[in-house]
C-alpha cells in the first residue's frame, strides 16, 4: 500500500472521533495526510446535550482540529466543505476546489433526520452541531421568559411543556437535564411562574428506552428513574404532526394533541450525504456496507469509518453501534490497515455503554456488570472527563460539574441573540419559517 | 418620594453595571422594582474583547440577570425591548407592551457608532455585545484559515493584515491580543503560512492612545509597549474609506490604502436611542445632560445613569468617563436618592484606570501611582477577577488565564457557523451585504 514511488496521500474527510483517531494512528506511517472538515473544531458530541441544556459552554467540549494535531508533522488540516467523491478519478470535490487522493478515509458522520418530514426541522430542532445546541439553549431559556411574562394561563402551560422526541441516550439525557433545570436551577429566578410545574414528556416509538445494545433491565430502570424525577415517559408512541403551537402523538390509546412551544428532535440521524456520491449501493438507512477491513467493495483505497459505515461484527453478528468508542476503534483500524498494508478484519470491542438520567443518576454496563444510580453516574462522569480532548477542558468541565452538583446552578444560561433580527424565527408562528 | 399611598414602582431600563447597581441599592427600600433588558444576561463588558479574541467563552463573562437578582424579593426582571419613554404619561413602551412607572432609571448604555458611515457596520464590526464578539472571533479565525489555503501571496497578506480602528482601551486590548494569538498561540497549527508575519495596525485619530482620563506618560508607554510587541501604532490617522478588501487611512504623510480583510471598529459609541425619545434636549454626542442628582431637568422622577448620561463632576469640572466603575457609582447614587428622597449631588470617585497590552503587560493608575508592565497587569487581572459577577466565573476565568499564560494557548478558538448558510456574509464581497 505504501509501495508507490512518491509518498502516498491519505485524505481523511471529517475531524470527528473516527477521523481524528485515524489521523493519529498514521502519525509514524510514511504517508502524507490531509484532514478535511467543514468546521475548524472537533466536537465532543457525547456532551453536546449539556451545551443545549445550558450546563457547559461550546469551548469546553470543542477543540480546534489544528491544535489537536499541531504536533503531528505529516498532517495538514483543511477547512472546507466536501461536496462529492469522484471515486474513478480519485478526487474529492470541495465547495471551492478539489483534492486528489491515493487513499481516502470517509468519516463525515451523520446529520439529523426528520424521517422525510423536513418541514419539522425549524419546529423541532435536532442536536448535532454547536449551532444546534445554542439554538435549543436559546429556545429553552426563552420559553421560561415567555411563560413569566404571559398573562394567559394556556400560553404559560404550553411554554412550560417540553416534548423530547426520541428515547435514545440523547433524548434521555436532554429530558433529565431539562427536568433538573426546571426543578432545581431556575425556580428562584422567576416571580410569576412556578417552573417546577413544567411538564417534560419523552416520546419513544419503541417499547423501551435507550438503543439496541443496552441491557434490557437497565432500559426499564432508566424509564423508572426518569419517571421518578418527574419526566413523563411515553413508550410505543409516535409523533404524527408538529406545528408552531402543538405536537400530535399517537399511541395505543389513540392520538393526543399536546399544546407546546418546545419540541426537541432526538429521534433519528442519517449518514452524511457524501456517501451517496460514492456510486456504490447504500443500505436502507443510507450507510455504506463495507468489507471486513472497512474498505468499500471493489475500492480497496476507500475506507469508511464511524456513522457512515454499516459494519457487522464478524463474531457476534451484531451491527456496530453508532457511538464514539466504535468510531474511534474503526478510525484506528483503518489507520493500521493503511500503515501496514495488512487487511485484517475489524472487530468491535464492546467496552460498555452509559447514559445519564438527570442529577447524579445514570445507567450503564461495564465489563458485563450492570450499574445504576450514583455509581453509574460517577463512572459516566469519569469516563467523559477522561476522554475529553485537552487537559484544560478536563479541568474546567470537572469544576463546572462539581459546582453545579453542589449549588444546583447551571453554567451557561444565556440568550445571546437579541429579540429583533433574530437568526432563527421563534416558534410563535409570526416569523418567516425556514428549514435549516 | 416614597410618600405615595401605594408602593412606588421603580422601572430600571438596562441590566448593565449602572442598572444592576441601582437595583441592588434599592434592596431594602420600600419600592417595587422592575428591571427591563432586551437580553437575559448582564455582560461584563471590560472582558468582552477576550471573547472576541478567543480567550474566554461568553458564559464566563455573562450571567443571567434573574440569577444575579434572584435573592432580592422586591425586584422583577422582564426580558423585553424598550422602544420609547412617554415621560408625560409616565409609561415605558416595549416592543410588545408597556410598563407604567412612578420613578424611571434609564441605564441602557451605548451602542457602536460608525460616525455616520453606517455602511461600514458589516465591513468593520464593532464590539458591544456577545454576538459582536463571536462575529469578530469567527472572522479572525477564518482569516487564518483563508491565508492557509490561499495560493495567492497578496491574498495571504491581506488575510493576515488586521486593522483596529480606535486607540481607546478596547482597541489597545484587541490589538495586543491579536498580536499574541498570531505570535504565540497559533503558529504551530498552520503548515503553509507563517502567522507570526501577521500585521496588526492600530489606528487612532488623536495624537495619543487611551482616553482623556489617562495619565499622558502612560499613554506614551502604552504606545511604546505595543510597538515593542510588533503592533504598528498609527496616531493622528483617520479612516476615510473601508471596502471588502481594503481600508484607506489619512495621516500627516497623506493617504494610504492597506489591503486587508479584517477591520475591527473600536472607535466610537453613541448612547442608546431611547435617550432621544425623552423629549428633552440632548448634547452633541446624544447623551442626556442631567442635574447634579442625576435626574433629568424638570423630570425629577427620571434618572439617567451610565453611558447615557452627560455628567460633570462638580469639584473637578471633568466629564465622568464612560467606564464600568463610573456607571456603578451613578447607579448606586440614583438608588440612594430614590430610597432616601435626599437629592444629594453625585460625586465621581476616580479609583484609577487600567488597560492591558498583550501578554503580561498593562498600564494604569491607582491612587495617584503610575503602574506599568507586569505589576500593572497583575493588578488588572486581580481587579477584573474581583469584579466578575459570580464566584464560579471568577474561578473559571482565573484558571483560563493561568493556563493561557503558562501554555501560550487560547481557550475558545471556535468557528461555529458552517460555511454555507452563514449568518453574516464573509468579507469577500461575494455575499449579500447587510447592515447589522
Amino acid at each position: 500500500m505504501v509501495s508507490s514511488a512518491a509518498t502516498p496521500h491519505v485524505v481523511i474527510v471529517g475531524g470527528g472521533f473516527g477521523g481524528l483517531a485515524c489521523a493519529r494512528t498514521l502519525r509514524r506511517a510514511p504517508v502524507r495526510v490531509t484532514l478535511v472538515d467543514r468546521l475548524n473544531h472537533h466536537l465532543f458530541q457525547p456532551l453536546l446535550y449539556q451545551v443545549a441544556t445550558a450546563g457547559l459552554s461550546p469551548a469546553q467540549i470543542a477543540a480546534p482540529i489544528r491544535q489537536v494535531l499541531s504536533r503531528q508533522r505529516n498532517v495538514s488540516v483543511v477547512m472546507a466543505e466536501v461536496t462529492a467523491v469522484d471515486a474513478e478519478r480519485r478526487v474529492v470535490h470541495l465547495a471551492d476546489g478539489q483534492l486528489a487522493y491515493d487513499i481516502l478515509v470517509l468519516a463525515a458522520g451523520a446529520e439529523t433526520s426528520w424521517f422525510g418530514n423536513d418541514e419539522w426541522a425549524c419546529l423541532a430542532p435536532g442536536l448535532k452541531t454547536i449551532e444546534d445546541a445554542l439554538e435549543i439553549r436559546e429556545r429553552l431559556m426563552e420559553s421560561f421568559e415567555r411563560a413569566e411574562r404571559s398573562l394567559d394561563p394556556e400560553s404559560r402551560i404550553s411554554n412550560l411543556t417540553f416534548v423530547i422526541v426520541g428515547g435514545g441516550p440523547t433524548g434521555v439525557e436532554i429530558a433529565g437535564a431539562i427536568r433538573e433545570i426546571a426543578l432545581h436551577q431556575v425556580p428562584r429566578d422567576y416571580r410569576n411562574v412556578d417552573t417546577t410545574s413544567a411538564r417534560i414528556i419523552l416520546v419513544e416509538a419503541q417499547d423501551r428506552l435507550l438503543p439496541a445494545g443496552f441491557d434490557e433491565t437497565l432500559c426499564v430502570r432508566a424509564a423508572r428513574d426518569l419517571r421518578k424525577t418527574g419526566v413523563e415517559v411515553r413508550l410505543e408512541t409516535r409523533v404524527v404532526a408538529i406545528d408552531a403551537a402543538s405536537v400530535e402523538l399517537q399511541g395505543h390509546a389513540g392520538t393526543e394533541r399536546i399544546a407546546t412551544r418546545n419540541v426537541i428532535w432526538a429521534a433519528g440521524i442519517r449518514p452524511s450525504p457524501i456517501a451517496a456520491t460514492l456510486g456504490c449501493p447504500l443500505d436502507r438507512s443510507g450507510q455504506v456496507p463495507v468489507e471486513a477491513d472497512l474498505s468499500v467493495r471493489g475500492r480497496p483505497e476507500i475506507f469508511i469509518v464511524g456513522d457512515m459505515a454499516r459494519v457487522k461484527d464478524p463474531e457476534s453478528g451484531n451491527l456496530v453501534p453508532g457511538i464514539a468508542p466504535a468510531a474511534m476503534q474503526m478510525g484506528r483500524h483503518a489507520g493500521r490497515v493503511i500503515a501496514t498494508g495488512q487487511r485484517e478484519p475489524f472487530h468491535y470491542r464492546d467496552k460498555g455503554m452509559l447514559a445519564t438520567i438527570g442529577r447524579a443518576r445514570a445507567v450503564g454496563t461495564l465489563g458485563g456488570l450492570r450499574l445504576t444510580g450514583l455509581v453509574a453516574w460517577l463512572l459516566w462522569s469519569g469516563v467523559h472527563i477522561f476522554y475529553l480532548i485537552s487537559f484544560r477542558q478536563r479541568i474546567l468541565v470537572m469544576l463546572d460539574w462539581i459546582w453545579s452538583y453542589l449549588f444546583f446552578s447551571g453554567g451557561a444560561r444565556l440568550i445571546t441573540t437579541p429579540a429583533p433580527g433574530r437568526r432563527h424565527p421563534p416558534r410563535d408562528g409570526s416569523g418567516p419559517s425556514s428549514s435549516e
